[in-house]
């Protein structure tokens, strides 16, 4: 009978130190983000922390897949919100720019900047990219309503995906909320041009 | 008569290590770039480089300052073999886009990272950060040769350099050269759409 609450506090333990590591690495950078700083601020003992994650790198990358898992089931919830018709294309893009100026973007972005330089880090996260980079394309896919099979299609959704992450990295410095409206807005109005005459064609 | 060697002597032990800084920073990270190193690489001792560099800060932003004015520079000479007509916009926003995938960005990278996660340092490279933006959109305005008047035309040009941007941290963790040409390929020909419709305008 003790079973079920043991694990609940366990999983609830877990979460609380996944989510302080997004928020460390997003405010402190790739070097402040230690184990015992995130346990600290998670308020979750050095041994229990150590118990869930063994390595440091083991509790970032477990972080970065939550957060995201997390947001593309969000974006799956949300996606029945989105308008139909004209405007559904700015609403996608809009909503895909949301997400790489958000916290989970500012903290991959130490990660990635720092397994630049550091190759066992860059070989860990590789494949973690790889995968963030195939499903929010596909998602941007779905949500827009298109047929990737077609090379142009799946070419104009890539830009507007690296679009985004040019947009994310804008952000990282001050905030550059009212440019991105304008800029989002136009590329939205383009690309629904060039897919529909791609969708003709 | 000894002056004049003497000042070159210094010019040159600057330019040392000025290029050592961004070799640095992009191959071996924001952290592992200490004056000591870098003085290393380039060869010159640490009393003569803390001469010409007081602090680690002074060092970066002198590092980055003065590459970026060097590619600019070269930007500018290039220029004239640019193609006039069909095809001028692709070569543009290749060039822009190879900027944006060098070691200059990769340095620039590492310390932009490190500074949104450190209010001094950002409130140094803030300046910078938005002297490179200003002068990078006034030289593809006129590699474009566009009317940046028109705020479409603005639009445009801007939205090209967050792509560039974009595609520049798409290359930080492998090579991403094949997938990109392809998309500058695209871009640009939505470009050269959208930029003739705006100038008709």
């Amino acid at each position: 009978m003790t079973r079920e609450p043991k694990q609940d506090r366990s999983r609830v333990t877990r979460l609380r130190l996944l989510e302080s590591t997004i928020d460390c690495l997003a405010e402190l950078g790739w070097g402040a983000t230690t184990v015992s700083v995130v346990a600290e601020r998670a308020g979750v003992s050095r041994g229990a922390t150590q118990h869930h994650f063994p390595t440091r790198e083991d509790l970032i990358t477990a972080a970065l897949e939550y957060m995201f898992d997390a947001r593309m089931e969000e974006a799956r919830r949300e996606s029945a919100a989105l308008p139909t018709g004209a405007g559904r294309t700015e609403a996608v893009v809009s909503r895909l720019v949301d997400y790489y100026t958000g916290t989970l973007f500012k903290a991959a972005l130490q990660v990635w900047t720092a397994a630049a330089a550091d190759p066992e880090l860059r070989a860990r996260v590789l494949p973690l990219e790889e995968r963030f980079g195939r499903i929010a394309h596909r998602t941007a896919v779905e949500h827009l309503g298109v047929d990737d099979k077609d090379p142009l299609t799946h070419r104009l959704v890539q830009a507007t995906l690296d679009l985004a992450r040019g947009l994310g990295l804008a952000d990282v410095l001050n905030d550059d909320s009212r440019r991105r409206s304008e800029i989002v807005r136009q590329w939205s109005l383009q690309l629904d041009i060039a897919l529909a005459a791609s969708s003709r064609a």
